[in-house]
């Protein structure tokens, strides 16, 4: 199968690192409008020339959500285009032949994600196409997922509540732990075991903690504690949520 | 060392299978309040009768945070009494030979904690007390960690935001796959990958996400799909945080 990539971001990067490693896949070239070199270490060609990119039999758009339609436009019309977002509609490709692939994973620089372990969202217009992208999920060890737009939208919200705030929560309380001379890594074994528990708790069993226990002397501590306006506001709604959702306060 | 444990809550349970399994420790009974058996399969004493407590080294008190005083009112009056709340003052405890043993964990039902990988934080009135618990969290294979009650309370309170809360986004996610048909399963490895990117990168530099990105179109896409108006605040809450953390809306 002929590859090209488009785009050398957090997830292009683990794209153009897995892509070059599968037998099965000729990876043809690499676009990156901004760059400087034309090619890899692994000497894999790469293109800030849209006009000259050769055919191949799928075009994976891996760039920003706001670029994905102008990305599209810029690429042959005659081919297969994907692009790997999991907000934006499957429409913003103006190829007819268009698909979705996305990963359902979080990318950061310098980390290298185990395709293995994932699943990868599909959705396009034909069977035929399906059938490709299904290949090419294979050659990466993905878990296939047929998804539609709508399903895929809200899996994108749901990683947000599970990736993104919780990332924010570590963040704040890390802040909360140099305060007091404390050490972040104290608090790891407990990140761990709170993730590790959903192999065999559901979240909603898993709950622990004072808003469950409708502990309100440490949560008027813990108000106390914490001197950030935005940071108490945040504790407050969580925690009323917490107790509304064991059913004690509805 | 003699060891008498109070309480068969979460902790408790996990105090209990620990301290049965380490040769050094003479585990001499367990007070559980309202206990009808009056050994353990293990072989050690149960009593619910406080006043027969035979005198040991330590007592350590598992219990809630709001019978710990009431706890330590029954216990021999000149013991060495230990709490293990990460909230609660030391001096909740009524015997002059006072101290704190907080394991920094979450403690589920059913889950088997394993202690050497977790710091337990230590406060005693003095020296001989301290080297008394930190022979103790040795004998468990724990990490000694020396805080007073200001650095534990604050240390409790960002426990809350690292577990609890992720827990309760986590369990709305839940929901939210649900509803659409999909397994929350699709999103574990992408838990997994949140907290694992610790090791290498900072919170506050790990942050990815719309809000970070700034990507009005997909915070407003989420917006709509939520459909609680409890969730919807949450969402804006910390996506209008983790903005302002930015750097960019301030």
């Amino acid at each position: 199968m002929k590859v090209t990539l488009v785009g050398a971001g957090k997830l292009g990067m683990q794209l153009y690192a897995k892509l070059t490693c599968i037998e099965e896949i000729q990876f043809v070239e690499w676009y990156i409008r901004s760059s400087k070199k034309n090619k890899t270490n692994e000497g894999i060609t790469i293109t800030n020339d849209a006009k000259k990119l050769k055919q191949t039999d799928v075009y994976i758009i891996a760039v920003s959500d706001n670029a994905i339609e102008k990305v599209s436009n810029i690429l042959p019309k005659n081919s297969f285009v994907v692009h790997t977002s999991g907000c934006i509609s499957i429409n913003k490709i103006k190829q007819s032949r268009r698909g979705v692939f996305y990963p359902i994973q979080t990318f950061s620089k310098g980390r290298n994600i185990d395709f293995s372990s994932i699943s990868i969202g599909l959705e396009t217009r034909t069977k035929n196409d399906y059938v490709m992208l299904e290949r090419l999920v294979n050659f990466f060890g993905a878990n296939c997922l047929h998804i539609n737009s709508d399903q895929r939208r809200q899996l994108h919200l749901a990683a947000v509540l599970v990736n993104n705030f919780p990332n924010y929560l570590y963040a704040q309380a890390e802040v909360l732990c140099i305060e007091k001379g404390l050490s972040f890594e104290l608090l790891k074994p407990l990140l761990f075991e709170t993730v590790s528990k959903l192999d065999q708790l559901s979240p909603i069993d898993a709950q622990t903690g004072p808003a469950v226990r409708d502990d309100e002397k440490t949560i008027k501590e813990h108000l106390k504690l914490l001197k950030k306006p935005h940071l108490r506001s945040i504790y407050k709604l969580l925690t009323k949520e917490i107790q509304r959702n064991n059913g004690k306060k509805l």
